[in-house]
């Protein structure tokens, strides 16, 4: 956003005399106090500006940061989310690191008929590889974060609710899912995505190409 | 950002009847062209209405991308750079490994002398752990990315250049530096601080809680 030379005008007078009042602002301008109303209002709006009561307006440093949050909040899952990479609890764990590498992911999530049932990590997978385990011996089954201990968003919530599931516990990527009731009549979860700490960094990207 | 009632009701008959003329929103509320000129400088200015010359405002889907984009990228590196991990060349890789998990980081950066040398991800420990090589052996510096191969910022540089550089190189962590000439004449760059796809998403965080 480029202000316009008034209103930098503005926020000069004000940086250097402040609090000024509107009807101050006005004559060193040289217009009426009606003329500069939107300017005011844009410049408090967007955090430029603050106004105090009966003192008037100081420099505020911090920007327009309501107006990030409300962009942000806005975006969905659904709108970033990326396939999920799966396998089964079968797959031996040699291979399951050869299809990791294979599809350039940084977490395969396990699946059985569409169901999300297991997640493992490159550091799961580092961790059992240093470990002297026969890697080519052991299924993923027995290595893998095992459902429910599985932090999971559904294709609804805000990206910004899930950028701070991935902070507060440590993960790296989210398993997008759909909650649906199996024959046996439990409750059980559909893999329909994912949302990885890659997902959120392109995000940002957009946002700062102002796309 | 909470738009005021009267700037509801203006998006509310914008939406209805686009394009709609000042003149028209006027008279529909009861007020003078004068006074809805504020509200309507902020519709625009957010991206909520266009304008369109001699013909009247439209109700426009985009949002404020463009106050985003300039409050993002205003933020600098050392605004959210965290401390880096290192280790030097010659530790083992194995012992590297057992570093990276004891300080929870996905890269290990290499140094001679605070000067930055090379670069080992997770990725690159995990390839060798699985081939078979005697991690216990073989030290960190017959593995790592070596200078002048690794992606560098400085302190400087705005988070929006950054998080362009990770996505394009896939990387997950850059190192922070500081250009120095050595005794031997040559450029070196000490290695300040590193800025990972977590520090993003953290970040991002921060953003959307309006700190």
């Amino acid at each position: 956003m480029k202000l316009t030379p008034r209103q930098q005008e503005i926020v000069r007078l004000v940086k250097e005399g402040q609090p000024v009042t509107s009807e101050a602002l006005a004559s060193k301008l040289g217009v009426t106090r009606a003329a500069l109303r939107p300017d005011l209002a844009i410049l408090t709006m967007i955090g430029v500006l603050d106004a105090r009561p009966k003192v008037g307006y100081i420099y505020s440093e911090k920007p327009s940061t309501s107006l990030v949050y409300d962009y942000i909040s806005k975006i969905r899952v659904k709108d970033i989310m990326s396939k999920p990479v799966t396998v089964n609890e079968e797959t031996m764990v040699y291979d399951a690191i050869v299809f990791l590498f294979l599809n350039d992911v940084g977490t395969l999530f396990v699946e059985n008929n569409g169901i999300l049932t297991g997640a493992v990590s490159r550091k799961d997978f580092l961790k059992i590889a240093i470990g002297g385990t026969d890697i080519h011996k052991v299924p993923i089954g027995v290595i893998m974060t095992r459902m429910p201990n599985i932090v999971c968003v559904s294709q609804e919530d805000s990206v910004y609710d899930v950028a701070e599931k991935i902070i507060s516990h440590e993960i790296d990527s989210i398993p997008v899912v759909e909650k649906s009731v199996g024959m046996d009549g439990k409750e059980h979860f559909k893999i329909m995505g994912k949302v990885s700490k890659t997902n959120i960094t392109k995000l940002f990207v957009k946002l700062g190409k102002g796309q």
